[in-house]
């Protein structure tokens, strides 16, 4: 049997006899702010919060309150990183409502010690992965699910986001394993991070693999979600905002447009074959934009091969660098002045790069946006 | 000066002194619970939570608690849809921790008068546009930002998604406007669409604009946002999770992946001259994944065209009907039997068609997803 804690969130008038019967079933009392508290100076947490991160399950006690804001607070309190077994109504709300909204089991009465059992019996949480995109750098692209799973780790898996204020979320017991390139050390292999992945959710984890953007667009997510399956590892992916659409949201850069585009095409300037590798006549249409990832280390070549492939030089082209992020910039060109523009603006990526006519727009809808 | 609501959320003991300084300065007391009661029944909310979330501007009393804690909840309270002018402290955190963590002024002494009619004379809200992108359906792969907008919305026009359960974030105050289809009556022009816009922004108005997806990619919202550039009208484009990427994740087909995949490009079988207006050299190529938004209506005359521009019959290919919401449907099969298939299946849409060998691995991966 677990062992449950029961959080109260507003203090409800408890019975010295219900406490009596909760000891009995394993269950402890402890206070709804403890699950909150924190000292500023330490970043030490109270141990009832520790436990709660850590993944002990929770009875929270509600305050009096209609069921829909019975639900949004349980909820917060999931959001939150708590683990909670079931909610405890001390008001009128409607229970069936409350557990719906919430999609939590409710206990009516505190005194209903086998229901106290039955949740304290519940089976233990089984290893499974999350392959989540975080979108495209700003933390409020961040989808509510990808929070949700995010909170939920007990380990995270990460590289590029090593610096991102998403890193925030991941809950503080969780151990995190940077798996990207760094000075002096070898970068992971791909088959030793999904090697890893399975390893950690063979023993009962739960592993969040966090990825910029979207993970089954240039995420490399289709091969981890493969060996994951072929391990028989459960796992879910959260798709996230992709690059090129937080990049076209945030410079005022419509990736269609009836007057302009009528079709987009991704591609990576860091394929396997570079630049020369890439399908150029598919690029280079009428009444497309084409958007690439991880074009800036690359972009000299990327550039001259559009006009050796037939693209008008004054084809207009825009790189946003650190798209979304507080040091965002965009420059907006033609083919072929846009890499001399970046190098002279000290560019230093992730960047996307935009070609076509859409990249016009941007001056227009600056003037105006918020 | 703005009337100022002050919302306790724990209670603390206030003194009777500050309380009739507040009364001096225009401020009203209210407790926090008042905030979130409703009637299960009837849907009635207290006279506080209407103020709240009709936009009267809150000072929200904290209870005792860290920084990172009282942030947090401050920023809950604000999700919910209560307008914030402030924080009031009453344990020991950090004030200026928490102000920038929260992103909110505080004023740490209730008994500052002159700090309560200061942010009582803040300048009122300018009219301004959000054209916000809803993701692929399932509420919870709205962005976090998406969520902040919607909720700060005075009316919201919205077509497709009208029976989505996103529509439930807009806050019960604001005006809801249908600019779709219906049966018996026009639908506005996307000219009228703009223009209206245009109109509520400029009485002041926070307008929400709606849109499934992405606004950028196929949602027409470059062409809104170049008529509010035009009308001089300050507007947000907030990016969204692309149907494609949401019908890849929760379909488990990987739009991109080394062994099948190295770019994906995105069309719409709806555009102005159908399927025989596309580009179809640059659909049929080696080693790229094609996206069709809104191919259900013409999946026939698409798959025909595949064909009829020389790709293999046995080509992979999958629709994804209602990608991530609770009656999605998964057809795989190829280019030559998806029609049939997919009118046996009776789908309705909206969906989602992939062409490439990456739709086979769903068959791989399915087996363990969780």
């Amino acid at each position: 049997m677990r062992r449950l804690l029961i959080a109260s969130a507003a203090g409800p008038e408890l019975s010295a006899a219900a406490v009596a019967a909760w000891a009995q079933a394993g269950v402890e009392l402890v206070d709804g702010g403890e699950l909150f508290a924190d000292d500023d100076d330490t970043g030490e947490r109270s141990a009832a919060g520790r436990a709660a991160r850590g993944g002990e399950p929770m009875l929270l006690v509600l305050p009096p309150g209609g069921a829909r804001a019975s639900a949004a607070l349980a909820r917060g309190f999931a959001d939150f990183g708590v683990e909670i077994a079931g909610l405890v109504l001390t008001g009128g709300a409607d229970a069936a409502a409350v557990e719906r909204l919430a999609g939590m089991p409710v206990v009516r009465d505190l005194d209903d010690v086998a229901r106290l059992h039955a949740l304290a019996a519940a089976p233990a949480k089984r290893g499974e992965v999350y392959l989540v995109g975080a979108g495209p750098g700003a933390p409020d692209l961040l989808t509510l699910r990808a929070v949700k799973l995010i909170r939920r780790a007990d380990v995270a898996l990460f590289d590029r986001l090593a610096r991102s204020p998403v890193m925030d979320l991941i809950p503080a017991h969780a151990e995190r394993i940077y798996v990207g390139k760094r000075p002096g050390a070898h970068a992971l292999t791909q088959v030793q991070i999904s090697a890893l992945m399975v390893k950690l959710a063979q023993e009962g984890k739960r592993v969040l693999r966090l990825k910029g953007g979207d993970p089954f667009l240039f995420g490399r997510g289709g091969e981890e979600a493969e060996a994951l399956a072929e391990a028989g590892v459960p796992f879910e992916v959260c798709p996230g905002v992709t690059a090129a659409s937080g990049a076209a949201a945030s410079a005022l850069i419509p990736l269609t447009h009836r007057d302009h585009s009528q079709a987009c095409v991704f591609v990576t300037g860091q394929g396997k074959d570079g630049p020369s590798g890439l399908d150029w006549p598919a690029l280079i249409r009428a009444n497309q934009t084409v958007a690439i990832y991880m074009g800036l280390a690359q972009l000299d070549a990327l550039m001259a091969e559009f006009v050796a492939h037939g693209a008008p030089p004054d084809t207009p082209a825009a790189i946003v660098d650190n798209a979304t992020r507080i040091h965002e910039r965009v420059i907006v060109g033609t083919i072929a002045s846009l890499g001399a523009a970046a190098a002279a603006a000290a560019l230093k990526g992730p960047a996307i790069v935009f070609i076509g006519s859409v990249a016009t727009l941007r001056a227009k809808l600056l003037a105006e946006a918020g």
